[in-house]
């Protein structure tokens, strides 16, 4: 009987997470002051976040030590498993070797509460009582309310009242762990209540929800806030996937020619990539690692690398990245979380030096790609996992076309558990191709008048 | 850092199932014919099911062998992991030492693949083309979709209407893996026809889908039927996970004083305790196993050990069973797995002979026993397998009582991600106790005309 699954022992968690900005031969520029345009320090930041997660922000330490408690509540699902994709091979008939690692064991159900556990165990050392955050389809709210719920804390999370009002099981999970859960906008802000008094019917959105328990932290000195992709100490944490990947590929006495990850805001991709990157660095090994985003949302793919705000108002420090606008709009894909307009910054500059690729897949592409996989390997994806999957898919032909073998690997970063009604949108034959038009992009980088980059 | 999981590899997959009769020192009674009340023979049961199953039925083998195809597919997700349950000790402060076998790791979230995937995998090697089955809530019409799929086996799945009207997202599971879901009562059996003739607007019951489930099998050749719990063979197959959990055990040089699994029908409490009674048996051990059930439908601590009808409607041979009767309709608890009137041959004949224990939990402490559990180990229980949480919570605040340090094993049989409006329903303060009246026990009992066991 062949060996499917490739474990790790708890006692084999890697005790370090990787900053692969020590090894980028171009270090990222600077976040500027949205105001002044200038560069801003790390002080800026400690309203929001306690120091020791600031300091990950700006560290230029090649490794940073995971600490025993962390490592302690990973050990509730990790080493997460790293598959063989036998069924998947022999589906698609290819000469390729596939492997994936299953992010989707995690309590929450994706790779998301890597970063929570950590970010909520810096913070109760720092003696915050309370974290705030926003959630659009719930998948970072639920990773937080979880760690939260870890160490004690209160998490309050600000949900879209779109998300709010449709996905009633996410907030439930969220409160099954303790987390109270507001419809954003709400009556607990300042900010909420102006745009309640302005519209009080609106849906919300997510730069709302931002807004909301930005201020929640700002303004409370028990509080901080905590945000789930993007930033550069959430890649940090995310490294923990690409390391367990790596030493079970050795166990299996394998190497992957290619390591594909979905693409949101870059926290799943650096996760999973960045010490395979960093073998291309130190080593000159030549391993492709590819982001897989949307058509619907093409940042990496059509975008444009510039400053722009992180979030869809205006009010986060401006970053170089690739992007689309602040105020581009994606189709509503039931891929949620890559449902964002830029990619964060370490990840644009790698892309920027060509140390890495993107592609960009069509919605329907992606939900094939997702029933072939659950029907061949069993695991229903998450939409924002099928993406990888249907690159892998893509490898993989190449592969058979040209009758090479190669090793890929992509990261299956979540389950569809909470994703049916999009399966029913597919089977029902209501998900269709979203493709944006050049005029909506170059509309909405026209309305940009952040700082160029040469 | 103290280890959490204890797990196994793929090749300690236990490559045989354990029959308990063998070691029974009273052997279950025989089936007997519904219409003359004689004893049944195996051949009775050959319309409606391949001949190794109908054999593995009746079978006093001590040791049936585990297909390598079957255990290729297990390796899907088992071992499945056993885990030290350290955050629920703390909660609870408590000497004894609690663990748990995890069977929500597999892709329908449940123990149920285990028998479903052996069940394929006979009907395939018979060349049954099709299979069929009943489902009310779901997890075993999951199962069936899952495990068919992997054999390129056709798989219907009749519904009762209620759940396919209020539980969309099962179904889009069950279609996910390509199976085909008709809401019952259906057009598709001269069963369902004839009743949505009489009652057009029906909602269903599990006794009318099992009729039309039949209907199809026992009317086409290349059709066969499929049961996900009760029955012998099926209670066989889930032996699997006492199997690793002894090994598991073994390795963290530990024996349980007491195993609790939920009850239902039968085959999730067959699964983890058999091969812990089998060391009472075979080595006089006093490992303690207790059953836990619903006190809305408490056959094995309130029932009557007579024969009785396996279905609501009185169509299968007559089983020597704890039942409340046939007719017994429990409270809508949202445990729907273990809204079962009657308990399999096999468990009811060593609760008879004092071989094993049951008791019974009230609704609103089993949910109480969920939120505990999912905040102090991470992850978030079904319903179902909340009884047995219930119940070790209970045993080890027994242990901290009387100062005394014991090893509790329990089964936590599947997560609660598509039982998120249950936990709704809790925080909403609407699950409410459910106790049977003696009198409407007694009043079920009554309407049997069902053979008496001396």
């Amino acid at each position: 009987m062949k060996t499917r699954k490739i474990l790790l022992t708890e006692s084999e968690i890697p005790d370090k997470w990787y900053n692969i900005i020590a090894d980028m031969p171009n270090k990222p520029l600077p976040p500027l002051h949205p105001g002044t345009k200038e560069p801003i320090g790390p002080d800026a930041l400690a309203p929001l976040f306690p120091m020791e997660l600031i300091k990950q922000e700006v560290t230029t330490d090649k490794w940073v030590d995971i600490p025993d408690e962390v490592r302690n509540i990973y050990s509730i699902w990790r080493p997460s498993p790293l598959y063989r994709a036998y069924g998947l091979e022999k589906e698609l008939d290819t000469p390729a070797k596939i492997y994936y690692k299953y992010e989707g064991v995690s309590p929450t159900g994706s790779h998301k509460p890597n970063t929570a556990v950590a970010q909520a165990y810096y913070n109760k050392q720092e003696g915050v009582k309370r974290i705030t955050t926003e959630t659009g389809a719930g998948q970072w709210g639920s990773a937080l309310s979880f760690a939260c719920n870890h160490f004690n804390m209160e998490c309050e999370v600000y949900m879209v009242r779109l998300s709010y009002d449709h996905k009633p099981y996410r907030k439930i999970m969220m409160n099954t762990w303790g987390a109270k859960v507001f419809p954003s906008p709400s009556e607990a802000t300042e900010a909420g209540r102006k745009i309640l008094q302005e519209y009080p019917d609106t849906t919300g959105s997510l730069g709302i929800a931002i807004s909301e328990a930005v201020e929640r932290a700002a303004s409370n000195d028990d509080t901080k806030y905590a945000l789930g992709s993007v930033l550069n100490h959430v890649k940090l944490h995310q490294t923990i996937i690409g390391q367990e990947a790596l030493k079970q590929l050795e166990k299996a006495d394998d190497m992957p020619d290619v390591v594909i990850a979905p693409f949101g805001g870059g926290s799943n991709f650096a996760g999973l990539a960045f010490p395979f990157i960093r073998l291309n660095l130190e080593e000159g090994r030549n391993i492709r690692c590819i982001a897989s985003e949307p058509t619907s949302c093409p940042k990496l793919t059509r975008g444009v690398f510039r400053y722009d705000f992180g979030d869809t108002i205006g009010m986060t420090p401006l970053l170089p990245m690739y992007t689309l606008g602040h105020n581009f709009v994606p189709a509503p894909i039931h891929a949620g979380g890559l449902r964002y307009h830029g990619a964060g910054v370490i990840v644009s500059q790698l892309l920027r030096d060509q140390l890495i690729e993107a592609v960009a897949h069509d919605n329907l592409d992606v939900f094939e790609a997702g029933i072939t996989f659950a029907r061949s390997e069993g695991i229903i994806p998450a939409p924002e996992a099928a993406h990888g999957i249907a690159t892998a898919i893509n490898e993989a032909n190449e592969c058979k076309k040209h009758g090479v073998s190669k090793t890929i690997l992509f990261n299956l970063c979540g389950h569809g558990y909470f994703d049916m009604k999009a399966y029913q949108d597919y089977f029902e034959g209501k998900i269709v191709k979203h493709e944006v038009s050049s005029n909506d992009i170059e509309a909405s980088l026209a309305e940009l008048d952040t700082p160029l980059i040469n």
